[in-house]
């Protein structure tokens, strides 16, 4: 490559690789670490690195030249965030930002403080080694049913258990890791808020979508959410927009919240990236996901976030018993033209996520059929 | 790279540059052909060979393992697409079809025998070496004015003049080429027809639309054409159709019109690649014609042509005085934040294509004027 990137971005999984269409539209040039030579952004991304983002040196080669770093995911150690950031880069979002996407226990006190609705928690006071009557000790005030969630790395339902009992603690201790109790929450249905966020404090939000999980991964999103009480749908924006700016946070925002079945809202995750919940934005709203998080990184005045159309369902497609995807997609083409699938040009595996479809239209039960039907043919 | 690709694309311009964007929501691999290591598309299309289109060798290194085979240009000689084809590489289109796109003199009698409405035209008895005095022999019977035009290598007005006399002969002269006279059309507007057809012969077209050309260069598209007489829609709509299935091809055909003073529309020009005219398609319509030239040359079901909203207007950027295209983009979104803006990641010169913006919206007025503005803020 002849000329420097205009933004690095660390990992190459699919977070990744969808912001590689609007960066080329734009005219933005990405630089990419890579876990490998042929992970998912890697076959898009032209200038890429390969390395592991837990090492300093990698991190380095990958952000040369490059004034501005964002990331596919919030794994890279907070402590070479900051290394990267004295030495000239600006991280996007920061380190003292991303600690709330990296700590469930940091994130759930500063929202408290905050006065954000959160269920009712508790950081347990055990350690590494401490044997399962410890937990059952540091239980005892909270009570059951409780959620526990190790408070760093789980993802997509994983780090995450539904306690009845005491008997239920030794898959959660056995997770060696600091764990934190949550109220089990009587929702209704689960929620979230996207919003972006530039530098420079413009803040943008995207309608408050529906999203049903299951197994822990999300497996549909329904935009906007329908029958969502207006007010409910402004304190959701509000709550994101209020995070993001008193976090700090750059980029797009992802708040999953849950809508209790007494009317309320609250915050059960944040992720600070594009989010699987707003990939319907790609073919539904005026300006994608993608294309704001790279706006919004780069300091440029974020797109209109409005639907284009009354509504997007967005599928995904989990790994199933199809290896062949292309064959799917091929399929599911030709029992629909009209519905949009997205690949991620990774291996299939069981339940891993693998692509997406969307499809737009004016009635909510032709395009969720649609939708549904679509991503069933790709995978299976 | 590990796999190998599914469609191989010669040449390294804009229109390669954005088939990227939806091959890489559809998990297509592509590989490129590309004129130098840092080109348009080679920026953004990781598996890439850099070579020379009119070299077998070259293009033998571009399509290896590739069983497609596509085009951003309409410059490779038949006589190495045949080769290609023979080796086993689908050519889509084909070195029949795209015969129709190299040679105008060709094009003229095909789409006559036809019976498309073309204008008037001579193939001129002239060869290289010629004086004047033959040209203007060969020149009586047709008579002035005129449009001479090389029949082949013209593009973007360059090969094209408008003669009214003997006397405005010497310049066509002097690019030693075959010539064609053709009818100076008295036109009310340009028109351009898009279809996307595909292998097994489906065939989509897209809203018929108008396009201003300056010094030939297109410089603006409506979509779609404003009070466009239906039935002159439906005629041009039908005359894009025909010529692609006629001539077999595949991918996309972009068929330039005249609507003449007296309610007539006649062939201009073809293109068998996404065109100018249909950039439009990316921001307004629901498949872009980059979309659906992949589906068409893969053989895929093609997707829906319809525009997503009311009018769409596409002003091509052509360079100026500005040289930092990413500050005009900036400059732009600043002022509107709701245009597109599209750079190509080339070197400004002037008057070349260096990138496009497209506004939609309900109100024509408005959406012009905003894309006009835009244009004009990205390039000065």
């Amino acid at each position: 490559m002849t000329s420097s990137p205009d933004l690095a971005v660390i990992g190459g999984g699919q977070l990744a690789r969808m912001m590689q269409p609007p960066a080329v539209a734009l005219g933005i040039r990405l630089r990419l670490l890579a876990e490998g030579p042929d992970v998912s952004a890697a076959q898009v991304i032209t200038d890429h690195v390969v390395g592991d983002h837990t090492n300093i040196d990698d991190l380095r080669a990958a952000v040369e030249d490059a004034p501005v770093v964002t990331f596919d995911h919030e794994h890279v150690p907070p402590e070479h965030l900051r290394t990267l950031a004295d030495e000239g880069h600006a991280c996007r979002p920061g380190p003292d930002a991303l600690l709330f996407a990296q700590d469930k226990g940091d994130m759930r006190v500063r929202l408290s403080l905050l006065g954000v609705p959160c269920p009712v928690f508790e950081v347990l006071d055990v350690e590494p080694g401490d044997a399962v009557d410890d937990l059952a000790d540091a239980m005892h005030d909270f009570g059951y049913p409780a959620v526990l969630k190790t408070t760093r790395g789980g993802y997509d339902g994983k780090g995450v258990w539904v306690v009845r009992s005491p008997e239920d603690l030794a898959e959660p201790l056995a997770a060696g890791r600091e764990l934190i109790a949550e109220e089990l929450v009587d929702f209704r249905r689960e929620l979230s808020a996207l919003v972006a966020r530039s530098p420079s404090g413009e803040v943008r939000t995207y309608p408050v979508v529906e999203s049903t999980q299951i197994d822990g991964v999300c497996a549909e999103v329904i935009a906007p959410a329908p029958d969502l009480d207006p007010a409910l749908e402004a304190e959701a924006r509000g709550i994101a927009e209020r995070i993001a700016t008193e976090l700090d946070v750059t980029g797009i925002l992802a708040v999953e919240l849950f809508e209790t079945r007494d009317g309320r809202v609250l915050v059960n995750e944040l992720a600070m990236r594009p989010h699987n919940t707003g990939h319907w934005s790609i073919d539904g709203a005026f300006t994608s996901q993608f294309e704001n998080h790279l706006r919004a990184v780069l300091d440029l005045p974020l797109g209109p976030t409005e639907p284009r159309q009354r509504w997007t369902v967005m599928v995904n497609v989990l790994g199933g018993e199809r290896k062949d995807l292309a064959a799917g997609r091929d399929a599911a083409l030709a029992a629909d033209p009209g519905v949009h699938v997205h690949l991620y040009g990774k291996d299939v595996k069981p339940g891993r996520k693998v692509g997406h479809v969307t499809v737009t239209g004016d009635d909510l039960d032709d395009v969720l059929q649609r939708a549904r039907a679509a991503a069933v043919t790709v995978r299976s």
